[in-house]
């Protein structure tokens, strides 16, 4: 995946109304965002439809999916046929949870990437423990999409250096969970930037500052 | 949370005609069911409004969450609005990401479940050398509801012993997947039956058939 100034937008609004807003002002920075469950489920998977239409943009759906592989299938079909070009799916449910949104993605010509860590204290009782044998399992089923976080870079690289230097690593953290951008793109492909961007008083100048402070 | 019949339908459909032609069949036997994200991607989050008003039934919203705390809320509060009774949650990510959801049902005077163990076989990998401290965090955050499987009854009476007799245990697995109806309720209070009643050529004697099991 190619993802434009390396930044994927969190697009963790609730309604369109907030969406088109933001996106009318920083959409020609972006051609990547990753749209979670509170958009859609107030506005309906129409708003991965629309914010890829409207904006001729990626989408990546951050749906963290995680449920029996029947279920998993018919959350991928569904998601990837309102215009989804990716689709985050959790790791610790187990590999064939995970093969049935790989099998959905390419039927469909999509993508799965597969979160290997989480960043909030929590994640430390039994998600990290696993965190490195998740990512091992996504390389033996032949995964190329990772997820990882950037507020514990030496988990990242850990992670990078299991999946390879030809997979594809997005980071979220950057910005208000504390974050570096520049050091967070040694190891992954791309950052995942929501609140800095979409809370500040002036958005497109805090997205122009992280476009500088990795260029430079 | 009272189940008349100690069944709780998975209403794993994709479409609300679907869902009304099953309904308008069985919803005499029945008064909580169990919606997860296929039908409310397809249809909306007013799925959940449509079910309960329709069909005057408690709705437990099967969206196992997963996600980090403030996703998980916003989650919860969007389904909640919607007229969702309860909400299955992932205790995998950690008690912050459980909490968050449990505020927002306190909040509302709605309530939450824990699901402690799932029963496909990729859940051998990560989730079930853990689920049973899942389990035990579930009773040290003071939560009533859990979610544990009815295709290995070892492990359900283990959860019934950590939970407690005062817990409330709902199983999926009965039919289709293996379980006994009656062996299952020796542990858990309620039986969630999907595929076993839609998809039987006639879903009232399937469902008939099932409660005379319990009775008898």
């Amino acid at each position: 995946m190619e993802v434009k100034n390396k930044i994927i937008l969190a697009l963790d609004v609730l309604s369109m109304d907030q969406a088109r807003e933001l996106l009318d002002e920083i959409s020609d920075y972006l051609d990547t965002i990753k749209i979670g469950y509170p958009l859609v489920l107030a506005e309906g998977l129409e708003a991965v439809t629309q914010v890829k239409e409207e904006y001729q943009c990626k989408i990546i759906t951050d749906f963290k999916v995680a449920d029996i592989p029947a279920t998993n299938q018919k959350i991928a079909n569904v998601t990837f046929q309102a215009g989804a070009d990716a689709l985050i799916v959790h790791g610790f449910v187990g590999p064939d949870s995970v093969a049935s949104c790989v099998e959905s993605a390419e039927k469909q010509g999509k993508e799965v990437f597969l979160l290997t860590e989480m960043s909030h204290p929590g994640a430390s009782q039994f998600l990290q423990p696993v965190s490195m044998d998740i990512a091992h399992m996504g390389v033996e089923m032949g995964i190329q999409n990772y997820v990882g976080p950037s507020t514990r870079l030496d988990r990242l690289e850990k992670i990078r250096s299991i999946i390879g230097k030809d997979s594809f690593l997005i980071s979220p953290g950057v910005g208000t969970q504390g974050g570096d951008p520049k050091d967070t793109l040694k190891f992954a492909d791309a950052l995942i930037i929501g609140r800095s961007i979409y809370l500040a008083p002036d958005p497109v100048e805090s997205l122009e500052s992280i476009i500088d402070s990795i260029e430079f």
